[in-house]
């Protein structure tokens, strides 16, 4: 149902999914992932409550800026991820911003109940997968913020922390990050997944 | 050998058991899984033995409330899983489960040794995994029972336990849980282990 | 080249090499595996120095108790195992055994470098994967022997101390165990390195 | 685009590449890989800033020992390695070398932020792996070097360093090995992680 234009980036975005779930960043059905489509305002994003290690093509739906589901993608049951939200305001504070991800690791999720506010990351070879990043020799901050079931509070929260960051944990919940195209995104994710488990480990 | 109605639901139950043999939790002939027949008072469980790794279509038979295999299942050497009993006390307590799974990993196995009666899990995001959470923000408990060879001891020590639970544990053993359908229960799975694999890591 | 009767037991062997390639229990070219041919007095045996990534049919050799590979599948740089003479010598000693399987994972090399001369498991389900083990409620032992690259001193070190044993740790070098066939011997694989990695864990 | 001859070279690369990006040991775009090509003084690498789990057989490239592209596989963006200069500087140095690999592991990066100037592996079988060795009674030493962007630094600090060694790491950025041909290259990457993954178990 997408546009032609729209498939490859869907098919793009599945791929990235299928490969997160092998990596058991996303258990059961947490998880939610977008791209901006080729028509202005609208988001291909995953749809509510799919068990990642089964998620299809058609578990990716349309959305606009405000969350609602495009009427060619509405179905009994078709609803947006709870945290479309986040992705859409993602999107309004980013607009060289293509595609916004979000896992939930065991590493990123045990890191992320430190009592500081933040993670530092630095020295490391593998911070240069962060974008514009062009040597290891920096320090790369990601802030931490409280989780919420009430979106507009997460949003709240991160306001005046996203200066310079590349992505932001919430706690207990896992990360959030994102890139000016899937493939840039996915790299993100991997960094930052690859920075938490070398983390969990130098601090044991 | 199933009914047509039946044979949708065995071959979404093996999907599930291929999944947990992958994950690595199901190690050599260990764990059970069941599912309610489309006929009521009939089962569909995996039988006694199988190598997990090994586990097909054919390893699935059909029994009765007492745990006695259908005649068109029986041939030599075809025995139900030494705790049946475990899944007919569930759905006879549960007439809303559709599903029983039993997994043994290893952050399972380890945890389940703590001299505590009980898990407590709190704050984390992936609650909400389990029926009815709509928050993270709540203690999700987990009885420990101990290990037996006598299923009878097992559910004597249950006994007054499950109140609110979701599943339990049996001491070096493994985890038990339910749901209304096989997806609602591999998700009970999935959102105990990642627990189990967080709540090591922030134990150590 | 294999009989046509040897044929299904080489399969069955090369399956459970690829499963233990997988698991990360046999990094490199360590690791060896055999199983007692149909013809009396000979044993199909992985051949030397194969990455076991890469470990193909062509990979299964004929030789004899000595150790001698058989002139069918005698061709320049076909060796049997170095540790052929383990093998040969467990055959003799237990006639009832089919097959002898050599794993190397992270795990038993570890807790092999304990000063203690053995380890000792207790109280875990998992136990009732080694053959004869009715219940969870006993003590297995796993003797640990030095390594040393002459055969003979393991066997030597080994005088004694296999008595009720199914198994046994090299120091720094990886677990044998056997079983009365493939699927009993690649069991105890399974059993011991799930008790390896709980152990592992509850001594950290 | 390769000659026949270099076909075959390249297809083995690809699949160790492959096989590294499983193992987890190649995250995002790091790492990088090349193999003599049969024409003398011509190397065949892998290309800058490819997605190792996307990794291709198209992004294989010829260069020449000063690293310039040959003329065959230029396009736009198509650019070798930024660290080509350690390959071509250890193929000088090791005219017998046929293949240098580096692989950026989680284990590989925690090791290397020890404060220590090298690791010592001592007393373990797979040390077998690492060419040349006959017995686990030996200590292998590995350099850890600081990390530059300048890949002249690294090479200044690799300096009088590399006798008897068998690969270095680069402070919070990997591991490099080499071998006399793919397999044996390969061969040490498996032995130095396995190695690694000891290593940060024993310590802790």
């Amino acid at each position: 149902m997408f546009s032609s234009a729209d498939q490859n980036r869907a098919l793009e975005l599945l791929e990235a999914i299928h490969f997160f779930s092998v990596k058991n960043w996303s258990p059961a059905t947490s998880t939610n992932y977008s791209v901006r489509s080729t028509q202005p305002g609208k988001f291909i994003i995953s749809r509510s409550g799919v068990d990642k290690s089964r998620f299809a093509y058609e578990d990716l739906i349309l959305i606009d800026g405000a969350g609602q589901v495009d009427p060619a993608f509405a179905a009994p049951g078709v609803k947006s991820s709870a945290e479309t939200d986040i992705h859409t305001a993602l999107y309004r504070l980013y607009p060289e911003v293509e595609c916004v991800l979000h896992t939930h690791s065991v590493a990123g999720t045990v890191l992320s109940m430190t009592p500081e506010r933040e993670l530092r990351f630095t020295g490391l070879e593998i911070l240069k997968g962060l974008e514009g990043n062009a040597t290891h020799e920096l320090t790369e901050v990601l802030p931490i913020v409280p989780n919420s079931q009430d979106m507009g509070e997460i949003l709240s929260a991160l306001d005046g922390r996203l200066a310079g960051a590349h992505g932001f944990l919430i706690k207990g919940h896992g990360l959030y990050t994102w890139g000016k195209d899937i493939a840039s995104a996915k790299r993100h994710i991997e960094t930052y997944e690859f920075l938490f488990e070398c983390e969990l480990k130098l601090r044991s």
